[in-house]
């Protein structure tokens, strides 16, 4: 098993991928998930396996739900209300995704075309509300009721953070506070309910619930700081994402928010003129990420999200060592150094 | 209080509104379960309830919930679990309501602009996630995991009815035993689920929770039978409800498959071009209203709804009779009768 001494490591070459180490702690596991996700995927309206699948299955890498999972077994608790809840978590995801290409109006997800450009707008929204459904059906068969609370509000913070999103874009006024209003609803919401509900099933103190909140959902600042920082980014290529899907749709996050906070009255209009007025020309994007780097934007926007992932790691020293707590630390840090 | 001595009542002058006198029984209630809906609604995120009441505040008749609460009171079950439920109902059915009007890209709901065209298709898809997640909420606060278990399988029926409606846009050939899958699915599934839950939070015995599952069902299916007629009557005006929507998008209601299945050649090139090809011209709607009268496919439709009104009816007679039961089972003729 792949352990990392340090949090701090200097790049990439030095270091095995924490995630794909995790995968492989949390192999069984996870296919028992997969068995579950596919099997209450199953409808008898053909075109819902189908579109759900496609995405399903398209590699995204099941972070959310391994979060569930690890965490179960690092507490030491295997049954199978964790790998439901996960496999609940993992359907709310889809469902937001699906979601989210209708209201980005997306080309791309997860190296493919989006499912909203192959089957229309009208499936997306609906299978999304059918995966939806399923994860309550889900975390029913997992019996917690405080689990389906917790879960429950994840859900409807990630809708007011995805209207939030939708209102500040082309808004080049958007502070940092409203952007971090905004990912910690989105994103970490998620993150942070995936991680909690393991503490619940297992009945676990107030505390371990709180630190595995704690942990989930600072990774989950961690996970967004880094993709927002991404779309500006060489590093993308490599990592099979596309860059300038944020600058395309004027969505105002960090590394631009920073860059516009820094900049000079020439920049300004520049950034008045591609995200509030939204007219971009070729060469745009370049010098965005010209300016985002210029201004140390980028830079900035890694840190906070190495900033994150250290407290993410310093949630779990409540928990006893073992390589299920080795493999949630160094995910954190995997986070957030795959910006480079 | 209202009461109507006969199922079978030749014209609508004769007899009071049913649904207003089930209102006025049930004000009280109602009134808790509005103020819990607003309560809900309430988000900091501006949009959510100014979204949310455009829509609920547009004049709905709030069947649903009010089943539910009427279910509770029939058997005698006083207590706020059957209030939240009923709210929930209502979250659920405004979600799906706002995703509808994307997917069938709708003018006009409840008498006014869909919400899509007012804060467009993201916002109404977000919106509509909130108000799902939000559903749930209220369902853990009523307390029965079962209750909960009936809704999000509900939920997630209603979802594969929609879809599969969708694949049947257009489809000249869909058969009277599909499009009653489909309505059997997209609207009397979350109808049944509205009734079975009073009598699940009630502790009812099986039997019991089975007959409220089958009025709701039923109720549900003559509800969406007259809806579908109502699209082709001139009795549509009169209730606020524009004509002709289903027409134009395709959609084939029973009245339509009953017209197909007895079309004439000529007919048959009619519905093939406005339906299959799409190609709609003016006085098309007409002469479809036309053809859906000759072939008394209008009145079979009606009668189909009746048919199941009166099974909604019967299945309440185990109940003991009180001024409830009796408001529920006039709810079940009016629904049927309101096409004319």
């Amino acid at each position: 098993m792949v352990s990392v001494k340090s949090a701090t490591v200097a790049n990439s070459a030095d270091r095995p991928n924490a995630a794909e180490a995790l995968a492989r702690l949390a192999h069984d596991d996870m296919r028992r998930v997969d068995a579950l996700i596919l099997e209450r995927l199953d409808s008898h309206v053909e075109l819902i396996p189908e579109l759900a699948r496609y995405l399903i299955e398209a590699g995204g890498k099941r972070v959310r739900p391994m979060i569930t999972v690890a965490a179960a077994n690092m507490i030491g608790h295997s049954d199978i209300a964790p790998l439901k809840l996960a496999a609940a978590v993992e359907f709310i995801h889809t469902a937001t995704l699906l979601h989210d290409d209708v209201v980005d109006e997306s080309g791309m997800r997860r190296g493919k075309a989006a499912a909203n450009l192959v089957w229309g707008n009208a499936s997306s929204v609906l299978v999304g509300d059918f995966l939806f459904a399923r994860s309550f059906s889900l975390m029913v068969e997992a019996g917690s009721m405080r689990a389906l609370g917790v879960l429950s509000d994840a859900a409807s913070t990630i809708a007011e953070g995805e209207v939030r999103q939708l209102s500040a874009v082309k808004d080049v006024g958007v502070s940092v506070e409203t952007y971090m209003q905004i990912i910690d609803a989105k994103t970490a919401a998620l993150f942070a309910a995936a991680a909690q509900v393991s503490g619940i099933v297992a009945d676990r103190p107030a505390n371990e619930e709180t630190a595995l909140e704690t942990y989930g959902r600072e990774l989950g600042l961690a996970f967004q700081l880094v993709d927002d920082a991404l779309d500006y980014s060489g590093a993308s290529a490599k990592l099979g994402k596309s860059t300038g899907d944020d600058f395309r749709e004027g969505k105002v996050t960090l590394p631009v928010a920073l860059a516009i906070a820094a900049a000079s009255t020439e920049e300004t209009a520049f950034w008045d003129r591609v995200i509030a007025r939204g007219e971009q020309v070729e060469g745009d994007f370049e010098r965005a990420i010209s300016l985002v780097n210029t201004h140390g934007a980028l830079a900035a926007t890694v840190t906070q999200a190495r900033n994150h992932a250290r407290r993410a790691r310093e949630a779990l020293a409540i928990f006893p060592a073992n390589k299920w707590r080795t493999a949630l630390e160094d995910l954190a840090d995997f986070v957030a150094d795959r910006a480079y």
